[in-house]
């Protein structure tokens, strides 16, 4: 793949230009419904309109998420209205097409392109590669959020899995003093070798008023009231678990305790980032299209 | 040392409440000077005048900076003014006066009290333990300021004093790849032995276009001209060398290069903390002292 | 459970004694068939005969390997013989008996106990706390078979399991620079999170000269003849994957190709922390018996 | 310098013919009086007599110690008897001449071979360098002497100065529980910093049942009868401090305290690393000896 390998980048925000950015460092990238921003995009070259594309597509990357009516491509940087149906010509009949949280239904209406389709945020290395992003934003949280360091503080991470460990390696360079509840002995295991105290998670209100922060990574209501009620007066609690996530939100907020739900953490703190890994998903689900052929 | 020693906490930011919090869970604490804070102070007692305090105090801790004017109490919290040299009386005979960036001109008017008076930011200790907010500070401010991760990025750190060392601990647990610059052959060793590359400070030109991040901590122009027009243009620089710095910020700001000039940092973005070193030194001042005698 | 709950440590080499210690900590533990040793047991009490012991034990946990001619127990600190089916009556009838690599054709000799049987070695838990002192001795080794140090040297790790990771940690420690070489993208996006250089496997022979030191932790033939060819003249090669092992050896040998199949590290090593595994993992396999019953 | 530049590399044991190696690599390098070793010693020149050098060196290093009765070289890898006063000749006006434990006394000896005269294992450099490998042989011996891992382990690390911090940074890597014994608040903050405990020097005895392994790094008896009386049985100890050392020795041997002094062991352990540390050494003298002129 080189030169001759042709990416169209389609709508979405910051992080569409950084992927277009990536790309064009070794493959013909252009770029469409991103005209209001001023991202300096490199060798990627932004288009008007599809016409001014002279080959179709081996790729087309659309945004996360990929439409917001079902019927218009989502186009936060351009005041264009793009049908998603109008971008199926455009694509190599053995080319890919890939989006974020990309919809079973909206991948129908790209199914007569004759192009792979593919969802790139439901790979395993997307959701690995984007486990660092979002621990480094759940600590620049951290930090905006309470009047005191990171150092020696006592830190509850719930869960241990690609978030938790991405977390506990950037903390413990911080100094802090990390605890994992999760539920299995395996992880319990590994949280030790890397330098954490462990705690089952069935017993978590036992030490509930130990912990200056607390960062929640399990989707089950795992910080109940009961639990909230024992906390720290100066707690800091970030819940990372994707919605309703794994706090008593409403106890929480009527009893003042500081707490965030912060999702989507890689495209709002580092969009650059994100884009990247955009990127790099894409390329490797073309290569390995590319190899089976 | 118990109950029986009281410390006065004068004037001064959210430090200062911090600092008589902390000193409240061991010692007798007053506070004047702040009444329009609402931070939690626990046991520290808040007074309107001098006169409420029942018996000297074994320790005042003025503000940092100590005052404006020469003549009043740096008191931002508070509409009070209160003359400096109405605080002489309040303090015992053998007493400890300390306060932070403490002139000497301010320290003559403190003469008459016959206390021990000293500038508790020129103590080694109050230095090294600031070195872990500044640290977290800058990281912040970095975190902040662009849109990528500082995972796997490229940074460079002049300098290898305190805050440097506080710094690398930190960004290695982030896995940054880290360039520490200095003059001497021996910062250049332990550098290395903590895992970084190094560069000879007088070398440094040569690889100004490598990093994404740069930490100066040299109060020294180092980072020239000539270095910054060779800079990568998405480069961010936070110089947290004390004015003037070590950046040709005429230069960084006519080319649009994203730079900061990042000065006291604990007490902006961690007064908590800030306040908390602010007492452990006074405390270790405080007993020193009690061992002289 | 408490002292109420009765083991028996039966035959084994130090392993079993310090695992008898560490059990004597919280339980009535009674050892036999290690009369040869005089390693400290603590509290555990050791017998000749199985009628000294006044209760059935709840568990009986026999030695790694169980048996050497499938009829008497392995007991290299005794000169007893202890035929196996002679333990079936001191345990109760819903007690437990474990050992390590336990066949089923020997199970089958306690079959009639009406214990619950087990061998411990087959538990995730008793792999997981395994791989520290494999990996520590694995170091150990290397440092005993090389005239220079770990610290900036080249580390080639193969795999990216439970021992690759244990030994990243404490290689980290020393300043090493390691490649991790594995198959799936999933492991080498670990392996550089953990700060690490990766490599497919499928492309190891390209890089095979750049290595000091090599850990094989794949039990496949991946340091083929091939890749040895070009390997280093000072290069070590620690193979830590079970018999056959990873490494082509006869080509090793007659090359003078300083290679080590180092197995059973724990046991050799570090027989305290093996017993103290072994202690463990048994404990959880009791309290797990309970709860279910 | 380069290929022009001559050194002569004159006794010693196989950190010489190390040493040698790694500057053949640059420079024109003779040996002399190491013909019993099998070393491969790269592109450096072995010679029988000094009258085969066809040019003055550059440099002559001696090596650590210099000599055993001050008039012939230490060579325990020849049979040869060199005189020292015949090296003088073979050395430039305004060469170097370099050797370790170098005796103001032996150092008279080469007065008149107008050279700059130095003892590299006085140079600052040579000892921040020799940390590291002291520190690894210190964790080698430590796990050789006892039956557990060090991960988890509780560890006393006496003095904060160049080889305790080598050391603290590899066993942080393998999970140990360190605590630093020093006198300086400085140090102790240092400590803190790098994730240990600390304690003042002068509790020592409070805390001295502790530690499962004990490394003394302070030349004055610290680890007193009443610090020994108090120890673990299973501690080990290994002394790092030059002779006497910091350890009650007769105390400890007659109570089976297992105890080690510990000394020379880069040397030792890793003579590659000392012999290259040697050669760096010797290379940055005669570096900064050709600016100076």
């Amino acid at each position: 793949m080189n030169k001759d390998t042709v990416f169209l980048i389609a709508g979405g925000d910051s992080r569409q230009l950084y992927a277009a950015k990536k790309l064009a460092k070794k493959y013909t990238v252009y770029i469409i419904g991103a005209d209001k921003s001023d991202i300096d995009t490199g060798n990627a070259i932004k288009i008007d309109y599809l016409y001014e594309i002279p080959l179709q597509a081996d790729c087309l990357i659309l945004p996360l998420p990929v439409s917001g009516d079902g019927i218009f491509l989502n186009t936060p940087l351009s005041n264009k209205k793009i049908p998603l149906n109008s971008l199926n010509s455009i694509v190599a009949d053995n080319g890919v097409i890939t989006g974020g949280r990309f919809s079973g239904q909206l991948q129908e209406i790209f199914s007569e392109s004759g192009a792979y389709i593919t969802d790139y945020s439901m790979h395993e290395e997307f959701s690995i590669l984007n486990a660092v992003p979002t621990a480094e934003a759940a600590v620049l949280i951290a930090m905006k959020n309470t009047d005191s360091v990171l150092y020696k503080s006592k830190i509850l991470i719930t869960g241990f899995g690609r978030i938790s460990k991405a977390l506990v390696k950037i903390l413990k360079g911080f100094g802090a003093e990390i605890t994992v509840a999760a539920r299995k002995k395996e992880a319990l295991c590994w949280a030790e070798i890397y330098g954490c105290n462990t705690i089952e998670t069935s017993s978590l209100c036992r030490s509930a008023d130990k912990y200056k922060y607390i960062f929640n990574t399990v989707p089950a209501l795992i910080l109940t009231k009961d639990f909230l009620s024992k906390v720290r007066p100066d707690v800091f609690i970030a819940d990372l678990a994707s919605k309703p996530g794994g706090v008593d939100f409403e106890y929480a907020s009527s009893h003042n305790i500081n707490t965030v739900h912060a999702l989507s953490l890689p495209g709002k703190y580092f969009p650059e980032t994100a884009g990247e890994i955009v990127a790099q998903t894409a390329e490797n689900i073309l290569m390995e299209r590319s190899h089976h052929e």
